[in-house]
């Protein structure tokens, strides 16, 4: 009898613990990748002329594939979503995006009107996050063999030598949790579309470029301020958290009335039972900061039209106080809740 | 009454005239794309510490989404071919590869033991071809909203300082036209796969990177024999013959009894109804090269693996004495035939 073969799920593209451990024991390991995965990887160039006394030439290189449904959503689409999405790997690495490549995976059938309106959207959002679409590739699969339009979208870009090693191993005891704006819009909103809830005004994804704000952070910075950063799209601020507390061993507090979020969102997540603390951001990001910076951090965010609403929304604890790498929520009410990442996804294709 | 929207059809993603003008149309004037497209993007790279008076740093940036059907075939599967694919695709600029991003699209209910084949058969091709992959992504659709699995490569090389700007504009009248091995297996052998017709010994696909074999041209070369390089996937020898045609203004003409392809290829065809000359390979490449160092290309591709087989098939004639920008085959029973570029694709899903 021939053994019954496992399956891929959906929960398996959700950004939570099923993904991470289907990623690191059979992908990440194979390809001989060194965890903690960031979210672009980082290239040392070794090229011919470069002085040999300066520093390194750092590149970041980062991939996202693009499935969301529906294609066209309130505040964006596939096209804005794939290419915002991309510049904002680059930047969660402190770089400026140099150049885009973009695949299509178009399903036969599908209007070339809704097409030109996608590309049309992508060439926007490059054009405002000031990087140009280099390459590509196109591809039509049957009827049925596909939904609507799938997008990929690759990255190059160049690091900032102020941003030195961004990584969770660089966050220690004491230091600050900062977002530079509200959480879970994106997520919402599309679901929100997906369930035919309508808002009045609509509740809009927040679908946007981050490499200006990035680039004042670090305009800002001496370097030494900022420890990670991570844009929180699938799995939301919840599952970001867990992954800084997984990777650094710390655990990391945070206060539920400092968190930003729009009524808006809090409403739709009541009628769709969801937790917007779970839902993905598209143009958001959550840094950890030394603490005796976080001011002067939330200051130069603040000046950015993407940061306008930057808040610092807690700390990081040593080990002992609770439980093992885990996150908490000071609640409203005065309690404390475990925020532990989901299995699968509350919210499949949602980016 | 609404008008009737126009559809995406299958032979839009075939690589012929339909693909072309959608590609033209509604993408790369969208985003300002430079005409002719090459394999990939060449990025002239200004980097901090880089010295002024050093040449240029300069990067091939590429990107390409895998859909072929069946995932598994004779002589390899979705993985290999989609590493040999993105490393050829920088390799046809001159460059070797520097790093590879991997963006998975998966169904529900694909079995992660496939998956599992798949990523290791694309870890043993970048081992063979030299490259790491350093990141990636991995998404799942519903079942009935995918097929399996579509991955997508993109990928970063440098360019060998001899390979100065490769372009068709570089034809001349006189050229030699070489490729460098057999032609249109790897279509063949995925249509007879699909089709259950089983040769002994099997019909495999040509796919492998060419990166070493593009390296050995370009040690060899004085950097002005090879004037442009692009290997034959979809739409095949005749396509890209073509496309050399339409952006050099010149007419190619290839002699039918110098184009190498296996009896098996040729057979199957006979048997589909198929032309190996609109087959595709992924294991092979033609070069434009100046006469007078057209055997000394030819020796330097026969001394590796992948050149065996190399041959000269035909000459780059100037306007006048076909119709402009044609394509002309010399066939074997002593007439001329006209090459024109498909519409649609004789293969779809092949690649």
């Amino acid at each position: 009898m021939e053994k019954e073969k496992i399956k891929i799920l959906l929960g398996h593209g959700s950004g939570g613990r099923l993904m991470r451990k289907l990623v690191s024991e059979v992908i990440t390991a194979e390809f001989g990748m060194e965890e903690p995965l960031l979210d672009s990887a980082i290239l040392e160039l070794n090229l011919p002329g470069k002085a040999p006394d300066a520093g390194a030439s750092r590149l970041a290189f980062t991939t996202d594939s693009y499935v969301v449904s529906p294609v066209f959503f309130e505040g964006g689409d596939i096209g804005d979503l794939a290419i915002n999405g991309t510049v904002n790997d680059l930047a969660m690495t402190g770089a400026q995006p140099l150049a885009i490549a973009a695949g299509f995976i178009i399903e036969e059938g599908f209007a070339v009107e809704d097409l030109k309106r996608v590309v049309r959207s992508m060439s926007l959002a490059a054009k405002k996050a000031g990087v140009r679409i280099v390459t590509g590739d196109t591809k039509v699969v049957e009827k049925g063999k596909g939904d609507g339009i799938f997008i990929n979208t690759s990255g190059i870009g160049t690091i900032d030598p102020m941003a030195k090693n961004l990584s969770p191993h660089n966050i220690r005891p004491g230091d600050a949790i900062i977002v530079s704006g509200d959480m879970g819009r994106h997520g919402i909103s599309v679901m929100a579309r997906r369930n035919g809830i309508d808002f009045d005004p609509p509740l809009e994804s927040d679908t946007k470029a981050l490499n200006g704000l990035v680039k004042r952070i670090f305009s800002f910075s001496n370097g030494e301020a900022v420890k990670v950063m991570r844009d929180p799209t699938r799995g939301g601020l919840a599952t970001v958290l867990k992954e800084f507390a997984m990777d650094s061993g710390l655990t990391m507090v945070i206060r539920e009335e400092d968190v930003p979020v729009m009524p808006a969102v809090k409403g739709a997540c009541g009628l769709l039972g969801l937790d917007h603390l779970y839902a993905a951001c598209e143009g958001a990001l959550v840094a950890i900061v030394a603490p005796e910076l976080a001011e002067s951090v939330l200051e130069a965010m603040r000046h950015d039209e993407a940061g306008r609403a930057a808040a610092a929304i807690g700390r990081v604890v040593a080990p002992g106080q609770y439980p093992d790498r885990s996150v908490i929520l000071e609640t409203l009410a005065g309690g404390e809740r475990l925020l532990d990442m989901l299995a699968g996804e509350q919210l499949p294709r949602i980016c």
